[in-house]
């Protein structure tokens, strides 16, 4: 949050999000005139080229720093079918899935079986069984009982395995006291291979997932992190993929920045181009989260108890990022006018209440905001992740639209 | 969390919900033959019958205090159609809603209009159109924005208005620093009286709801809320219903006590009974939250970098509680041979972790359970509230399955 108003609008600006003739733009599309379609129900809003045009920039980085990459695109943040399909028939990026149903859809969807790389966790039997359907998808093993029972089904597969190298980066990460439910550690790793052994299983690639959000602003965080999963690299021979996952943030506020990318691939290559494996990427936020907003009504703008709540037409039921990650995002007014957003002295603070009935649901805190009337649109700015993929019906309130901007 | 693992089995045991031939019954049904039906797909099984039971402790004890109460049950905490048609049809209760869409939904299960109890939050124009084609729902105003627009549409109408005592209860509650979305404070109170009037509506009740999950052991500060409460009551003439929310606890673990409903009525008697008015509870969680279980199916059981994890193939997407109001449910074997069930020894802790690819998604930590194997069931208790009503399909795991037991 910043102390000015204005401000507040211009870090997050870019070519594909910008306001022009005080009316906010997503992907040059007047998001005025879809909050006037829209009026009773919240739209998310997507601009599917800005998801393209954002791999391209860890593509390049990875490329400069010698690296031969592949990319899938974490489809649990964000599996609108218009913007698999795009991904698909454009050849941007395969798709990671995490469930059998993922697996499928990405499918329905247009991916092609070996463009889809499928890291799932509590492995049940049914779930192994899609697996073995699909020969060509690729499978990282997350626990001794999915080496062991996928060998059953399906001997002689190429598999990875998801590793855990007890360390992690970002505001949300996979280290710390407790082991985490991910993954095979060092202490069950070398019993791990040689069930894959003696189950009939190719053991070709590695798998690991740091954490999330995180910029590299700390380059030997992630020096010592690669470290510890060179551990597990050195112990397998001919890995054809070792894919580090996904966790790259995207800066949510204007203290903070964007990833480094080109130390952060140059800090990969210096430990992993030695090996001869493809390095896969699957990044979600990293490509998603800027490229869509969520469009809302105002209800109402009131005055409580000496505090001022602006009241919208959605809840946390539609984005869980403010509510249950405590991840604020930017609200910003949909139309604006050229004199309000120059004159910092109409704007004041404002908490963002949803229309859940649970004290938790407020999108904002003290979000600065000028005097917004019953039907006046604001948007929630990063919302192209984890908001419509992860919404429900509480409260019946799970009703809302989804635009792509292609 | 009991250190004792034949004592955690217990606590929680009654008539409707024990082991019976080595088998869990809810409402004398054997959740192994449900078990044995879903296998691969997780479900939520209600005792119906305790539900309506459930209604009859706070009835009496409110009677025997001498006042004459009003019941609504909460939908928001579980909206399964067979089981609000069965509220309608027994007369049991009748339906707080917080929203038009649930308010539409309580009709299409069988409640009378008459019978129904909106209070919304962030209340929209399209709101208030699905409120005024219902002129006999009684409608709790939680603001002045709410109650001048209710006043031009349904002018000459009776209404109640949602208070703010700045004061709360609970695991949960509303009091706190800053002030809170909901209701009317103080310092708004008399400019919403003057604003019905001059809008040309009847305030004819107040409605306050003070925070969830607790259990009255702290009786003094029940009657310093309601003192706060009374405040309100105060400066109106002539209240038909004063409405005191939900948020009653049920004992969750070993050491948690069931609240004292004498005590809790005789309280309110003592600050309520004089203004002649009926008054309304809006129960969800007292009567919903212990008749219902979530029967998942063990993926399998491993043990991690040292620590014991149980896979299920359900996750938090189904049952929001564990991972994201870090309240801690007992999960218990749906199938316990008694001669394990009596021998401490073979049990041992585990975590039980769900299947969505999130470090969150634990359910428990450090619960006791015997040796488990792949397809064995096992239940997680006190999942008939907030559980399925608030479920989404986070990576495509939101499959689900809703017994009704009758």
């Amino acid at each position: 949050v910043t102390s000015n108003p204005i401000e507040q609008l211009e870090w997050w600006q870019h070519d594909r999000l910008t306001y022009r003739g005080g009316s906010l733009h997503l992907g040059n599309r007047d998001l005025t005139w879809i909050a006037r379609l829209q009026r009773h129900v919240p739209a998310f809003v997507y601009d599917i080229q800005q998801i393209s045009n954002n791999f391209a920039r860890p593509k390049a980085a990875v490329r400069a720093a010698g690296i031969e990459g592949r990319y899938y695109f974490a489809i649990k943040s964000n599996r609108h079918p218009v913007l698999l399909g795009h991904l698909a028939a454009q050849s941007v990026a395969g798709a990671d899935v995490c469930s059998p149903q993922e697996a499928l859809y990405a499918l329905q969807c247009g991916f092609r079986e070996a463009d889809i790389s499928y890291t799932g966790t509590a492995v049940t039997d049914a779930d192994l069984e899609v697996t073995a359907r699909l020969p060509d998808m690729w499978v990282n093993c997350d626990s001794l009982s999915q080496i062991r029972r996928l060998g059953a089904l399906c001997p002689g597969r190429e598999v990875g395995i998801r590793v855990n190298p007890s360390t992690g980066l970002g505001t949300i990460h996979y280290g710390g006291e407790k082991s985490t439910k991910f993954g095979i550690y060092r202490s069950e790793f070398r019993a791990a291979l040689e069930l894959a052994r003696t189950s009939g299983l190719k053991v070709a690639g590695l798998h690991w997932h740091l954490g999330w959000g995180f910029d590299f602003s700390d380059a030997s965080a992630l020096d010592k992190a690669l470290t510890e999963c060179r551990w597990f690299v050195d112990q397998v021979q001919d890995l054809a993929r070792i894919n580090i996952g996904g966790g790259l943030g995207v800066p949510l506020r204007s203290d903070e920045r964007a990833p480094d990318l080109e130390a952060w691939a140059k800090t990969i290559a210096r430990h992993l181009r030695g090996y001869g494996a493809k390095i896969c990427f699957e990044p979600g936020t990293l490509v998603a989260m800027d490229s869509g907003v969520l469009v809302m009504t105002v209800a109402f703008d009131e005055v409580k108890n000496g505090r001022r709540f602006v009241y919208v037409n959605g809840g946390f039921n539609l984005n869980p990022c403010p509510a249950f990650y405590d991840i604020r995002l930017p609200i910003v007014p949909v139309t604006l006018d050229p004199a309000i957003a120059s004159d910092a002295g109409v704007w004041t603070q404002a908490a963002v209440a949803g229309n859940i009935n649970e004290a938790i649901d407020v999108f904002a805190e003290d979000v600065w905001l000028p005097p917004l009337h019953e039907g006046d649109a604001v948007a929630m700015l990063f919302c192209g992740a984890y908001g419509a993929s992860m919404a429900s019906n509480h409260c019946m309130r799970g009703q809302f639209s989804e635009y792509c901007l292609v």
